[in-house]
């Protein structure tokens, strides 16, 4: 059922790889919610095809652009803008670290592939942001987002160099964030949301585990994909005009909980 | 225009005093949006019949409670299970300082007074959502929300005990956020306001030149009273069932900037 | 062996009821190091007589005094000044709730014991310090603590309204802090110390399971009551000046980990 | 007048540029307090043969080293193992933004500098760590700091993106902090200082204006390089043997100062 809260809304959502996609499931939503948009993703990420299945479902373009490509994100952002005119929503979903994929422990990271986990899970997003900026391509009021998670707060072992990644785009998120805002009143937030069984979610090394204490700690359990993408509608939507700079739990309370009784009963 | 996010809600909002109110205009919204709900303060902030013009707009019910007084809150609660069944959000927006009206400097302040505020800006918190519990009167993924100043992290020396307050009903929040969840799957959160020319806002000394520093300093600008309610709308609807014991920042960036432009051009 | 970190420096401890005290160690340090000072108690504190032990030790003179009575702290500070002229430091280690002694459940407090463990646990600092303040008792570059738990961020169930008390207790270090440096060059903050097995921490229910979770959750394990006391000599000397207004984190690491591969285990 | 604080240690500390650095502080606060320690810095940055100076005054030997290369870090740690066996502290004061120098604005950076400067401000610090790590060069209880600043956490315009590379170091500290923890009970923490007109420091655009606003929010004004050395002293004595992966502000009160009187009457 349909509020219309993104009503006559036009944005570019990166990152629906497949229906585990947290990306995918703001993509559905939103469209439900009557916004139009463009999907992207890495050419590579696209390779199985999935993301038609979404485009035809949610009346989408799909243009291929590799984020951390100026020349493939200004192609994407002059075809929005041909598109649409300017646009109001942006959602970056893009995290990648071949240290953690390789398996490399956190004091013997690779330093080559530490840099390509930075450029395409942080500094992506700072490139993302500059084409929006150089083509004056956000609508006053846009909502910019990014996905993120606690580890840039906490260290979560085995989450290893995305740690630094997370803090890295919180970051950006924030010293864009001042600039986007005082020029174009655009925000620019990150949601930081509980660990999810996507298919990136799950290469993680001892994500079971891992999951499985989070829902233990959080007293609301564990937030869902698609309750994230709920969330990323309510940001992207008029309700939250003021919000910026910010980066925001999605987590049932996982991360103001310092011990639940769930928890403690292993150590009794 | 609605889009229905509160529709078929129930609800109690404390704190409506006069049409500069935050609690005002978050009824105003939530009626819009579709709720149904029961006006409340304290019975000596009613004296002025405002209220009234507020409910007969939204078709609500007055029903005068003093929040520090459990007899009173069991009275209030009853006819809200009276009239809704169990009821989905509650909103406390409830501040007072005689230490901030006499003017008292922090370092000398009365701890009568102290307590007196403690106990109506903070404590009364507690008690409405024990009151709450004990009468098991919210719906699970119902919401209670109360608002509350970022100089509950950051010193405003103007500010007073009412930081202190801020501190502890931010904790309120959490701890009881914590078994509200565990248990009824209920969300508890407090919204961090920019500051805001309600007519308790305007009592604070020196707030003219406080609010156009947190003007000058926020990238988007203080977020309004209208603002807030869209706010808390959101934080009512179903778009946000997983965040609790969190305290949202709605602030136009105020809370993550340094200095801004425009202030340090005071020290240029 | 003594570094004389606080040669010559005059000071007031709060706190030390026995040997497995926080207060009684750092009165052992303070004196290694140095310091003179006075130890105070409330009387129904003293009743065991322990803290002669500790006084006859630090050659320190022992002066009764009801944190929560600004009579006795006058009375207190008098003495302090007529001994030592002006004071450097001042250790407030006091927290006590009647709903944890009793097992109240948090949803259940009992609200007069709730203001007796507020005043006792939080305001007792604002007292301490606004009595210091009249009498102008500080000398300047002087430093003020008191000790905190991360409860005051973060939900541990058991701890119950102790949590609201040490978020309310560091609100008023940052608060009487801001003025007491302005005005007098004064420092003032709160250390966040891991569950110790002090008498008072024992009381606390489920404390066993819990310093368990802590001890395997923090990377170099729990803080002990002998290292938070070497910390607080630390803050008190000359080698902290610039530090105020701070909650310092003393635990092992505890605060900044989410999950350890210890804690990970249990979830495998 | 020593302490002997830090007798018997051995360390090696980077980045004593000339006499106006904090690191050349440190050194000579490290060695009044009794440790023995290698200097270090980038060849280039040793040009003017400044460090020299510092070495002899210190009995301290000079090893430049690129803290970006592995190699000549390899070399670094291989000369101090020989000479002192494990060490027991570094300190770590390297920072520098291609972007900031040349005035590029936030929104415009240019991503080769972008990476230059992340790889010299924040990954030589995982750099230096997994060197240490490696050839298990630290002493249990070691102690290893970072200098950073709060634009880490809020926007400062003109800091441009050696804000994001700060984020990223703090999270360095924090995550291979877990691990030096877990494994060699050696602590790893930041110090967030307040402006400081080094000869980096003062390269920033608008300085002057911003290190003025700074003095007038923070209560005890700003934290000097003397007093910094001061506390870095502090953080690699036995005094603070449990304090890990923290962010450790040393800012006369900034961090959690609102608006001061000093500020808000500007705007009166």
């Amino acid at each position: 059922m349909s509020n219309n809260l993104l009503k006559g809304k036009k944005g570019i959502i990166f990152g629906a790889l497949d229906s585990n996609s947290i990306a995918w499931k703001v993509a559905e939503k939103c469209y439900e919610q009557g916004a139009e948009f463009i999907l992207t993703n890495a050419p590579v990420a696209m390779r199985m095809g999935e993301i038609n299945k979404l485009a035809e479902k949610t009346n989408a373009e799909v243009v291929p652009a590799d984020a951390t490509s100026m020349e493939d994100l200004g192609k994407l952002f002059d075809k929005a803008i041909e598109k649409f005119g300017k646009i109001d929503f942006v959602l970056h979903s893009i995290g990648m670290s071949v240290n953690v994929r390789k398996g490399m422990h956190y004091t013997d990271i690779n330093y080559d592939w530490l840099q390509k986990g930075w450029d395409v899970s942080a500094v992506s997003f700072h490139k993302v942001m500059k084409t929006a900026w150089e083509k004056d391509a956000m609508n006053e009021w846009g909502s910019i987002l990014a996905l993120s998670y606690i580890a840039a707060q906490r260290v979560f072992p085995d989450y290893n160099d995305m740690a630094d990644n997370k803090s890295y785009l919180e970051s950006i998120a924030r010293s864009f964030g001042y600039h986007f805002g005082e020029a174009k009143k655009v925000r620019v937030n990150t949601i930081s949301q509980s660990p999810t069984p996507t298919t990136a979610g799950q290469g993680v090394k001892g994500f079971g585990g891992f999951i499985n204490f989070a829902e233990d700690l959080s007293p609301l359990g564990n937030a869902t994909a698609d309750e994230c993408a709920d969330y990323c509608v309510m940001m992207f939507s008029d309700f939250t005009k003021k919000v910026t700079m910010q980066n925001l739990y999605h987590d049932g309370g996982f991360s103001n909980t310092g011990v639940s009784q769930k928890v403690i009963e292993k150590y009794l």
